[in-house]
């Protein structure tokens, strides 16, 4: 949840969707990966934040361009300028920690993602936000960092594999998209190991107490259902022609994303509940556990108890005692304790405490 | 929710909407079962992968392929090919482990189900993802392995029994649908078989912790639900009129289909909200066993401790106590610690601990 | 939970949507009542199984026939006949246990209730599912046994009171529901009646742990609830003029008929969430009680264990203990055992557990 | 929830939707309530139950007639005559213990509401069903006995403020809705006072078991709520001009009754979550009690029980026991002692038990 | 909860809608502030409490007049009577704990807002209630005391920056509201800072039992969560098109606003729920303490009570006890004990108590 917090005061009080101003001082320049191609060719390259962007559009070819950064505030602006992004995204696309959502503005869609990793180091899930802006003939995808899930596509592009080069920009989105959420399911997996340890843990081993890691892992499971779940209500829109930028050839795409997602969520869902149903079997084996230390004491103690009294009793220093100078009175206190254990163990036998 | 670890890592990268080419190293040759048939004939056969499958569909007959595997990547791309199956669908064919949904394809339905049945041994409920492709005069399903629950359907084709022979395609998905569903009740019993007996052990039995039994159970329960939830929206999709490969007549037997899913459901949400009373009923005999535990435990500590302690002071060493000359001094004693006892009982007694 | 078991298993594999042949050897032979009236006229006789079904219905006449036994299929087969019945309605009059629902079949409602009746000494609520076909001038009930709530729609048809003499076919189908419906708030005073004596057990009085109790309850609930949700649909799809048999007239009734079904939800809902709470309200109980035994163990035992420590060291026989021979030994001990004592019971007093 | 219980039984089994004839042996007679306004005049008097209702209604005069009791069923028979009233209506008036509800019949709104009042000394809600319908020109209201909170609107009235006396009967509906739903807020305030008492008493004080008290301040909350909520849905349809009866003006107002229901159940679900949210913190409270009371047991129990058995053994009287005769044996042994209960408390030192 | 309290009794049996007259003895005067401006030019001025208000509103300007005090009940309905407040519009700004809402009359668009501030010391979020009336060319925002978060909007407007000087009164009324959403970051910053303590806390550190703590955490969120849940309603209105008064393109706006809204309650969610998993680890963390605590008094008890009674039996004083003569005597008691105490030690390493 950390992340709301650092975004958000630095904007308080700024113009509603505007980019802002960002000192440049030092930080690492921005590197754009650009591709350009159609059916019968294609084109890589780098571009510098520099550059210019004019011409870039080509008639019958479908532009790519990935800024894996944002904290560039002048390429931002030249970007939405270029490009006539509304202020509104402009602003959303900055201001990364933003919910998914696809979006349409006049004749483009906005489409913002979050692309998830597991540090399996720290055992958390990290988020990275994804926006992409696609018009007629040109996708444009922001990233906070480079290094993307992205790779895939730029191969299928380059090699010309599926449909991806016969295919517009609502495809290309489509399959950005689909890069995004098929690396949710590695995700899910790594969460799923840790969960399958933690509950071979709490039901069949002797720990330390795994609440702390069940909080944890119920966290990291909150987190992620609050990157999924928006994308639920975006892809359903996507999938029904609600925007028209999505052609009804690629609409059966993102019904596909769709299923995706579901399924993911179904996933997250299903192990929230095992995880309260583990929570629940631990207490009932701590309970379980109270209880049979506490027979283990009751027994011991209600047995020895009395008789330690007993014995009490005789260690007396009183002079008339008639029972000590019996010649029999030892053996039969000691028959008597014999007796009142054996009668508690019967006790305790009945109760099935034994 | 192992399936969705195995399956998943392999299919990252690839084109989306692709039958992935799986080499056939030794894995069993798929025999597929042919049944050709209408009011007046009937013919049924068995196909082997490399068989031609043209010239199959006849005018005025209904044509039903069964493929009981779907590793055969060649077999799955010939079929996909010759009746021009959706890349999408032909995924979703292969790459098992989907959601359960009914979709339609320009003029073909698509169902995906999932096959359930009760492995006794293991305590867990097995999935099979069965795929239907209905079209125009033709149905082709599509199974993970060899065995199913389709022969009772086998059976009224070629005896003629009830109204398949009479009817469409559309009529003999529902029936495959309907075998599947009638099924889930078989593994609903027996759930709820275990559900009684872990019922009868919790509530009236003294045995072993039960909540890794109740988390089992509840584990297989919400599994189940992830397969029957989907059907639902599935059926009434199908029963509405949703999809036009339906006809209105076989939209009544789709309803009757979603009527006996919301029935399982139903089973499912009972069955889950008694095993959560049955861990609360489990929490309550525990504490009040503990209860009862210490309440023993300290009637006798309470009763025995102060006596022992009177009979340690009568034990103590010391040359001047007078007491212990005295001739009355040891009866005197003991009926003090009688009073003493009857005064603890009492109390006991007062706060119905006895 | 049980009728799921019994009813399904004899099924799988049949055809959909038909009559099971039963064979009849020695059950009871089912005899139907049968009702003509309208405004002016009413005739009311006994109908055997055999007796022919044909010109039963008259112009300008009501026809109700109520059959109390769905065990005798030659009997269902000519009823289903006589009044073109659909197969999948015929299949649900038989096959009992059925969710409750109001279709449409053409020019037909058909209804399908559940007839409770609370048992008092199993403390269970037993379930007959009842079906009603209307068509246009004739209703059918069907029952599984003979008895049933319907005896003042009975007196109002043959004494002429209230309107329904004065109305058509879906008015009388509205009686025989209204009938159902009326009787559910019987079965909740007793579920309540119950409800009220377990609260009391709990919150006021010591006795046996009551979670079975709880359960047992709850699980009754559960099970009514699976009856009653399912005819809140039913009634509003009445109430809203969705089925064209239901004249304008008539769906007021109905409107007046879902506000009862919702009442008794309500209820059900009502005591529910009561009984949750009753639960935690006992864990509660028994949770301080632990707690008040602990105490009392732990203020004996830390007194006396400390004192009884201390007679202990003048009890060991030593030859040199300088003290035994003080002549101030002996009362100098018991002063300062008297002071450790005090002291405790100052912690424990300033502690509040005194 | 006891009036469910005496209100129906004896309804089983008569027609719907008629008024019971029920003896009035001995019952209070019902003295009506008249008021005939319009902006220039308006006339207040009292009507008998005898007294004739024709005439009442007169051309561009506003009439409200308020019957404080619906037992006597000769007065309920002849208003219903008189005023056209659905028999369905006229029996949700005299059978108190309705859902809240607007209904429409033909061109009357009848609106069933009901007035809760606090009970201090039995800390309970008390309900009184209130049935209004509203016609072209008159308003007549149904209270179960006498005493209101309409006597705010009567004033306006009589004295012409507002707007009351300008508008029309739709409007006067709204008056009493309003009066009623104004009230909801007082009882809200006493319920709230409860709860801050019990939140003081759970969360800082050491008071005997709470939970009798919020289960019984739960079950209040609980029938609360079911009288409030499904007012809302009967002021949204009454505010979203689904009802004929009110005038596009007056829609405005239902919008503000609308808003004040939504906070009532806004509060109402606070509360409730507020409580259960006490009950886990009062659980905590005793399960940290219990912790606190044990450790004391135990860390006194664990260093004497040891030091007794020390004592113990130099308390043998066998005759051979070298120590006791040495001359260092008892400050020896003194000395072991210390160092076993320094060792102890450095050990419960470390478990942060001290 | 506290306001509903105050707010209401005041207001019982007043006319709906209207502003009651409140005695002004010795209250603050209100001053108000006034913009207006258009793309060209801007004034900015404070107006008396008596200041006429006719002749503000000029042609081709936008006129912002923010009114910070609804106690002055004189200014109130003048404001009201120039401007043409709905009267329960004006009762819903005077009478403050109003839920939020977008409402539309007329022409005007009715805004009603919580301001929410943390108050730091107390740890409580704190209320204030903005009302927002927009027509043609104009906005009048009401407040309950001077101070606000608006200070960002004002500067925009004086110094030219961003789009609002180029725009209508629907535009500043949605930069109002943003100012406002804005503002519900920073509480919920101060809330998380509070949850991350108490995280720590419970999961790792021993102190005082924090379920106090929790209930007041949670207590503030369900607070937020009344002001902000209806938010989300008024802002889909608003972006929806739903209301006339804002044009197409300051629903893009809106539809940010409601993007935020979204992710505040998102986050509110989040945390309650990670809220209640906490109360579920600190449960856990209890009973396993006691679990462990209970270990430790178990095993030293069980060990030495049995010894101290074998120990008590050879300090009997029996005149003929053998073994006390026997040379070996002592030395043997001492192994049989040792041989015990290794039994239990034994005893519970297979256990794993140890
Ligand atoms: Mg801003
Ligand atoms: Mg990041
Ligand atoms: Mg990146
Ligand atoms: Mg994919
Ligand atoms: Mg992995
Ligand atoms: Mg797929
Ligand atoms: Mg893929
Ligand atoms: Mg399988
Ligand atoms: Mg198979
Ligand atoms: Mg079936
Ligand atoms: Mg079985
Ligand atoms: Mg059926
Ligand atoms: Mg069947
Ligand atoms: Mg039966
Ligand atoms: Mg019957
Ligand atoms: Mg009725
Ligand atoms: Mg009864
Ligand atoms: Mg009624
Ligand atoms: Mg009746
Ligand atoms: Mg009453
Ligand atoms: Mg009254
Ligand atoms: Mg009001
Ligand atoms: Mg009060
Ligand atoms: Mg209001
Ligand atoms: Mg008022
Ligand atoms: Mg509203
Ligand atoms: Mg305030
Ligand atoms: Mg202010
Ligand atoms: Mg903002
Ligand atoms: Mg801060
Ligand atoms: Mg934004």
């Amino acid at each position: 949840m950390k992340r709301f917090i650092n975004l958000f005061s630095r904007r308080i009080g700024t113009v509603p969707g505007t980019i802002i101003d960002v000192p440049s001082n030092g930080s690492r320049p921005v590197e754009m990966g650009l591709f350009r191609y159609n059916a019968d060719s294609v084109e890589q390259r780098q571009l510098a934040a520099d550059d210019s962007l004019e011409n870039l559009a080509q008639e019958n070819q479908i532009l790519w361009l990935d800024i894996p950064g944002v904290h560039d505030s002048v390429l931002l602006k030249k970007v939405a300028r270029r490009f006539d992004i509304h202020p509104i995204a402009a602003e959303n696309i900055q201001h990364t920690g933003q919910r998914p959502k696809a979006d349409e503005y006049e004749d483009q869609l906005f489409l913002l993602l979050h692309m998830l990793t597991w540090n399996g180091e720290e055992k958390t899930v990290e988020t990275e936000q994804v926006s992409i802006i696609a018009g007629k003939g040109y996708v444009i995808s922001f990233q906070e960092h480079p290094g993307d899930v992205f790779d895939p596509v730029r191969r299928r592009i380059s090699e010309g594999l599926g449909r991806v080069r016969r295919m517009g920009a609502d495809y290309l989105s489509y399959s950005l998209a689909d890069a995004v959420v098929d690396n949710y399911f590695l995700v899910m997996e790594d969460l799923q190991e840790e969960f399958e340890e933690l509950e071979e843990q709490v039901l069949f081993e002797d720990g330390p107490d795994p609440s702390a890691k069940v909080h944890s892992l119920t966290r990291e499971l909150l987190s992620l259902r609050r990157a999924v779940w928006p994308m639920r209500e975006a892809a359903s829109a996507l999938m029904r022609g609600q925007i028209p930028a999505i052609s009804e050839e690629v609409q059966i795409f993102f019904r596909d994303l769709y299923d995706h997602i579901v399924q993911i969520i179904d996933w997250i869902e299903l192990m929230r509940d095992s995880l309260k149903g583990l929570m629940d079997s631990y207490q009932s084996r701590v309970g379980n556990s109270t209880n049979a230390i506490m027979r283990v004491l009751t027994i011991v103690a209600t047995i020895f108890i009395p008789l330690t009294f007993i014995v009490g009793i005789y260690g007396m220093n009183f002079q008339r005692m008639p029972e000590l100078s019996w010649p029999l009175g030892y053996p039969m206190v000691m028959a008597l304790m014999a007796l009142v254990a054996l009668g508690m163990l019967f006790y305790f036998k009945k109760k099935k405490w034994l």
